[in-house]
């Protein structure tokens, strides 16, 4: 059982990873405002490249923006986006090298040397927005939450209709909230490890 | 204090986010493969968009291939890239289609639909594979050892160097074992709620 060979407390694997599912539906139970802070100052500490940070959050709450999102989804994804409890929109900060000079302090030129261009940004920022995207994630989860994170949508739609700045890329929309009946699909393989480990 | 309104216990909080860090150097105690087995098979059922899986891990042993890893990094990451205990290479793999007729057997034929296009698969599996390194970074905090993880290197030649199919790219090199002497730099300030979370 290698499960032994891990620290963290079985009760913790089990919530965050092995009996954790992607929900298609949910119960009516609402998502606070203050469960979503406890999973964001938890997941914060996950590393980022030169602690750039560069993953944005948006809670869709309002009746008005929750329509206009499931317009933006693909059919699949619409009614579980128009029904879960919250739904967030992540999607990375292209400009995240303005915050630089204050979250890494160790080399406060980043922002005018190694970011000072789109290309580089976009790059680096997509990465590390994305491993954000797993840490909140496995967040959700930490809370008690099942988690329903979906990349099928129109991500330029998405991108105008949500970030008018031009500067916001959406990585994923993520449906929160507790399971309701028959929320889960039967769970798909994985891949073993010697499918994906090889040692040289 | 926001921690309460999580489920997972206070002390797996601190095992994953709050009290693990990047480390820079590293004990002489050997990473087993059983303990990357046991990482591996925790961290393998986090969700991946139709369960594709595309993240594939070198674990680099030999001394020779070590040294042929650590010619690529950039000079600030060489001391440790060589002194680590172990270790990993993280790269998307994109033939992770030819997977998904076992892996996601609601939709066979995405192999040869959706996926059938390189650029296609290049986008949604360095998005997936990035989702992976962020979950794997986590089991391996589960497993009671330090990450530090690293894209500060040449990733062309790592390419080249170690997967000469020409059809995976590094996407994060990862030094794994227990923490040594001054393993870690002060921790570095993160960004706030109100400036990452939005709400409309």
């Amino acid at each position: 059982m290698t499960a032994d060979a891990l620290v963290l407390d079985p009760a913790a694997q089990d919530l965050l990873f092995r009996e954790a599912r992607t929900a298609n539906t949910f119960s009516d139970e609402p998502v606070t405002d203050e469960q979503v802070q406890a999973i964001y100052d938890l997941v914060k500490y996950a590393p980022t490249s030169m602690n750039m940070q560069p993953l944005r959050v948006v809670l869709v709450r309002s009746a008005e923006a929750r329509e206009r999102l499931v317009s933006h989804m693909m059919d699949g994804n619409k009614e579980k986006t128009s029904k879960a409890p919250l739904v967030a929109i992540l999607a990375t900060d292209h400009e995240f090298h303005e915050e630089m000079p204050t979250q890494f302090p160790h080399f406060p030129q980043a922002k005018d040397t190694v970011f000072a261009e789109r290309p580089v940004r976009e790059a680096a920022g997509s990465f590390n927005a994305s491993l954000q995207v797993g840490y909140f994630i496995i967040g959700v989860r930490a809370a008690g939450l099942a988690a329903g994170p979906m990349t099928g949508f129109d991500a330029e739609a998405i991108n105008k209709d949500f970030f008018s700045d031009g500067e916001h890329s959406v990585l994923a929309v993520v449906n929160i909230g507790k399971p309701g009946e028959n929320a889960w699909f039967p769970r798909s393989p994985r891949l073993s490890y010697d499918e994906v480990v090889t040692t040289v």
